[in-house]
């Protein structure tokens, strides 16, 4: 089997074996298949597509190139989530104590990542002390044990999608359905997952900024977990607008205390309930959503999920006092309000652009190698739909720096408020089973 | 500019400009831009092809990444012949004198190739003595005493072309009509051709075995000579037979002799003097195609054309004797017929087939280190149309061993005999101006 042939079938509109998709990645990952057949490869793929078998099994190939977690030990259905990324996203920090606290196992791996704010470790540990250098018997240990732990990404995971996904970065081979679906789903299952909860998110702050591409993408990747044994439901969620009011890592901590105690915001909160109902009952402890969600709910209500976030947080090393105490937390040096320049409605605060603001500020990782700022970021005080006043702040700066005049532009160009009425628009915009 | 966006652009559907076209081969021959980018760049183009201005762009990129040969020293417009390729294509070794006969410069770079049987160097090779070996001065010098030279291809023209084929052949991106049109033109350009004479073959010897593919080359080209000032004319011929009767390296050059001498096979004539009068145009030596092909024709009929092929031979050190002496040019030790067992009219002689049966010989080079036996090959005695009985011979088989049942066996499979009878096919079947 040579490999131009196998791009060539594929260019020719052909499918692709399971033995000759697994010689590829086996081949691509030893180095014996060069990167300038992977990427045509890959072209072929971005303009031909893949069928579902060939999905499914060039899943399964990437989550064999390398080493897989093995959770057996730890009781029940594990069950994770993924999002695939926008602004002000922090569910993951309220999501793992909220399902936790009824009885889903939440044994999560996770990263640090580059974007608009650091990862789910990045804002962990904006909390004193909380630390994921955790070692496997531990990690299993915690979850057994508590419900919940949070340990760093193996570097060992799926070794062909990191290989692939760095060439396809250069090679204008990023944006290909299947080629995503595989390489998020890949990650997932090498990381233990028996079943997976999905976040798709859709607009402008979103990776597929059309929700026609957000369709395909959780089709696409509902019907691999499905195909390969791993119950796979996914939720499109709106992300023309952050999520919640907080981009930024302490501040989104702060926000995710809140929403645990029941006062966060109701986006954030609505999302939390949706995607923690789906978790629980693929995980077996709730027989349907309705029952799920009731459970959910109550465990805010009567402080379990947050009693839950402080256990977590002080077994891996943290202080838990910041819950009541979120000065402890880091501060900003200034925070600088942004009154809005008239009256009306806000029709938009574009997403993406909001998050670069963050980033500005120092929020966010532009290259491995950057140093996040944990203490800074952005508070929105208004969402699509509510009534402002001239004058009233739109947001408040959390700076280490006193000149945010870029900063505060960016807001400003992202911010767009009309005279008549908005109806603000649905956060909840689609469901694949 | 970076790659990864000429890439995008182009998977997009955009078109690149001259300057970016001119950065990526500046930067791919350099070696800046690796392989992995370039080959999903041609897979790219493969899916989205070029327009007529990007082709022309590419072209000159590629002219300019080596050595350009400067032929402004031979007086006249100097007309190049190129041919797609195809089995007994004799026709360069008949068009080169018979052309320069009547005041056409040929000035050739030719080369060896790979191929059903060898280049048209290995074939003037067949003459005892002749030489490509000679250097520029005299190469010139030749031309403008005698009006046609050949010299071999220079390793330095066109290194970008050599460097993208050679990924080409690898990633499955071959069959892009752009980038096989770039190919060519970039050759002919960088040889020092003013105007240029494709051959474009077409069926089941040629590259493109689809009329409707040969036309979009035709095309293809042609626009790119016109646009970068080289007048340049398309001829779409049959090739699904052999051209002419003789396969092999010695058999064609007394096939293109008896040409000269006005007793070869009639396609074959019939092609050399369609060619050649487009030749004779473009040089200004006649001021249209009948007048060309008068002069062509009178050149054959009056020994002038053959007187011609003797002087181009001993200048290069052959031996012109062979003209009369058949007998002096390699030999093969068996000549085996190969007798039809029915009676009929021929009704196809599948060419892609008729050449492997060549090469089996020995005719031909697999691989670059092949070594190619100049007296073996195959002389048809029918062509399509042609009335055969039982047991007369449809082709002699010249070998230098004598157990060639495989080859028998390729020629019975190839040639096809049917009761009624047959209206042979066309040989030019287009032409693109």
């Amino acid at each position: 089997m040579r490999t131009v042939d196998l791009i060539t079938k594929k260019r020719d509109g052909g499918e692709l074996t399971e033995t000759e998709i697994n010689e590829l990645i086996r081949g691509y990952t030893e180095g014996s298949i060069p990167d300038y057949q992977m990427s045509a490869m890959a072209m072929a793929i971005f303009f031909r597509g893949m069928t579902p078998q060939e999905r499914a099994d060039l899943t399964m190939a990437m989550v064999h190139s390398g080493e897989t977690i093995d959770l057996s030990e730890i009781s029940g259905i594990k069950v994770d989530k993924h999002s695939t990324g926008g602004v002000g996203d922090t569910t993951t920090l309220v999501l793992a104590p909220l399902v936790a606290s009824i009885g889903v196992p939440v044994a999560k791996m996770s990263g640090r990542g580059l974007g608009h704010t650091g990862g789910t470790i990045d804002k962990l540990e904006s909390i004193p002390g909380f630390h994921v250098e955790i070692d496997n018997r531990t990690f299993i240990e915690l979850v057994n044990r508590n419900g919940v732990a949070v340990i760093g990404q193996s570097d060992n995971l799926t070794p062909a999608d990191k290989k692939l996904y760095g060439l396809r970065d250069v090679t204008g081979t990023v944006n290909s359905i299947p080629l995503i679906a595989s390489s998020i789903m890949s990650k997932k299952i090498a990381s233990g997952a028996d079943a997976i909860v999905l976040d798709v998110k859709t607009g402008d702050g979103a990776f597929m900024k059309e929700m026609s591409e957000s369709e395909e993408l959780a089709a696409c990747m509902v019907d691999i977990g499905n195909r390969v044994g791993r119950r796979t439901i996914a939720v499109l969620s709106d992300m023309s607008q952050p999520l919640g009011n907080a981009i930024g890592n302490a501040l989104e901590v702060q926000e995710a205390i809140d929403t645990l105690r029941g006062i966060g915001p109701e986006d954030l909160t609505e999302l939390c309930l949706t995607l923690g109902s789906h978790m629980a009952v693929l995980s077996g402890v709730a027989s349907n959503e309705q029952e799920a969600r009731e459970l959910l709910a109550k465990s805010i209500s009567n402080g379990q999920a947050l009693e839950k976030f402080k256990t977590f947080i002080s077994e891996q090393g943290g202080d838990a006092s910041v819950v009541d105490r979120p000065e402890l937390l880091p501060q900003a040096k200034f925070k600088i309000e942004v009154p809005s320049k008239e009256a009306g409605f806000i029709a938009k605060i574009a997403a993406e652009n909001i998050g670069l603001a963050a980033m500005l500020l120092g929020a966010g990782r532009a290259t491995k190698e950057s140093k996040i700022d944990l203490a800074v970021g952005i508070v929105l005080h208004k969402k699509i739909g509510d009534r402002v006043e001239a004058g009233e702040s739109l947001a408040t700066i959390h700076a280490n720096n006193e000149s945010v005049e870029q900063v505060v532009a960016k807001i400003f160009e992202s911010v767009q408020v009309q005279a008549s009425p908005v109806t603000p628009p649905p956060l909840l915009v689609g469901e694949v089973k």
